[in-house]
């Protein structure tokens, strides 16, 4: 008997960004997937049960997941922000597609969610509001050389630039690394925005020029963006409004 | 006396991936500015006003609800999708911008949504799983010459791209010419995704080879995502799915 499994996005971490899909899929579901914190962000009744995991054990979580929703549970794997940017949407994917043919059966479906650049970008003003790339930081997945690469072509295609998981406890060379690169392409007076916690008690948001940004401005739940050369700040009495214009002048465009 | 200015994310199209953040701003405001099928969605009472105008009046709009708002207003600039991706808070930005210094004083604030790049991928499995692109294909903003160069960096950088505004009724060619670039970067085989109106009851998702696609697959309702080189199609009885896996081993590494 086959089940189904969705993989649901809860957003950032405020409860007013979850959308009524989600909330759906999550109380038509009864096992959860996940890494703790988002498990932790549920209301969950008394026939739903949580199977936690930590963050680092996606494909495992995924298998899991899968087992129990190809004998017929009905299952959901949650993520936090949108479930296919970086995150257990992709995950359960590649465990579908390496696992036995009995997965392909399962109803399987993905329900989208506000996804951390985009509640961080809300906040700040509208700094990706013209052409931009979403880079993963965490080498654990690439090697260093790929990164480089593709923020070194990032930069002359001058796309404004969102980078999840900048640093890693395990790893925080990487992002010095990243800084000391972005600085020599886009010039020290690029702005960069460090957001924290967003949406969350804990919220906190800088913006400051590339020259002064410094590695440990970022941390795990911090999620980084560097402007293009053409985005703007216009300073406020209440504070600083990030952006980057919709269009460039033909005589501006390189 | 100075009002407020919230640019408000309304998602895709579906009333279930609409956010609480977002109904609760709308019901919080009472003068609604936005293009003329965003404020259809909206279920106004009579105290709440609509100030309805056509696509390409973006700054106009912007202008006209800062005007509102600086006297006083509790004014709502409504978006499709996330207002921060191509879209109305960077025309708000500009405006305030380029305006009089009095409408820097406004209770200016964004409210995010699920963009349509997230709800199409959402659909069709995890096509930016991995390091992604997000381009406005759109020539009235910017010239062919800068979409072009940032096509083919984009494709050396093996980003996944999604592209808002593939194809205007004024100016088809355009994506003719797009078409034909990313068939000779990124080869005949690499799967592209044309997908219709998503989470409405007008949805069409295609994914076909790049050899295969036409400029006439795609309209302004239309969202298109094209694959990395690691995008893959799992085949399935129940329909494939599209996905880019999360990692890249160190040996596949450009």
């Amino acid at each position: 008997m086959t089940g189904r499994l969705v993989v649901v996005g809860l957003g950032p971490g405020s409860a007013a960004q979850v959308t009524p899909e989600a909330l759906a899929a999550v109380e038509a579901s009864e096992d959860f997937f996940g890494y703790i914190p988002y498990l932790d962000r549920l209301s969950l009744g008394p026939h739903q049960r949580r199977h936690a995991s930590d963050n680092r054990e996606e494909i495992s979580r995924a298998e899991q997941a899968l087992r129990l929703a190809a004998s017929g549970g009905k299952v959901c794997v949650v993520s936090g922000g949108d479930p296919g940017v970086f995150a257990m949407a992709a995950a359960v994917c590649e465990a579908i597609e390496s696992g036995p043919s009995e997965w392909r059966e399962i109803d399987f479906s993905v329900v989208p969610g506000v996804t951390a650049m985009l509640a961080v970008a809300a906040r700040a003003g509208a700094p990706l509001g013209h052409d931009f790339c979403a880079i993963n930081l965490s080498d654990n997945l690439k090697p260093w050389s790929l990164i480089e690469k593709r923020l070194r072509l990032a930069a002359e295609a001058d796309f404004a630039m969102a980078f999840y998981n900048p640093r890693s406890a395990s790893r925080p060379e990487g992002f010095v690394r990243t800084l000391a690169l972005l600085r020599e392409l886009c010039g020290d007076a690029r702005p960069i925005l460090f957001a924290r916690a967003v949406t969350t008690a804990q919220e906190t948001l800088h913006i400051v020029p590339l020259g002064q940004a410094r590695a440990d401005m970022a941390d795990m739940r911090t999620m980084v963006i560097v402007g293009s050369s053409r985005t703007r700040i216009i300073e406020r009495a209440r504070g600083p409004i990030l952006y980057t214009p919709r269009g460039i002048p033909d005589e501006a465009a390189g």
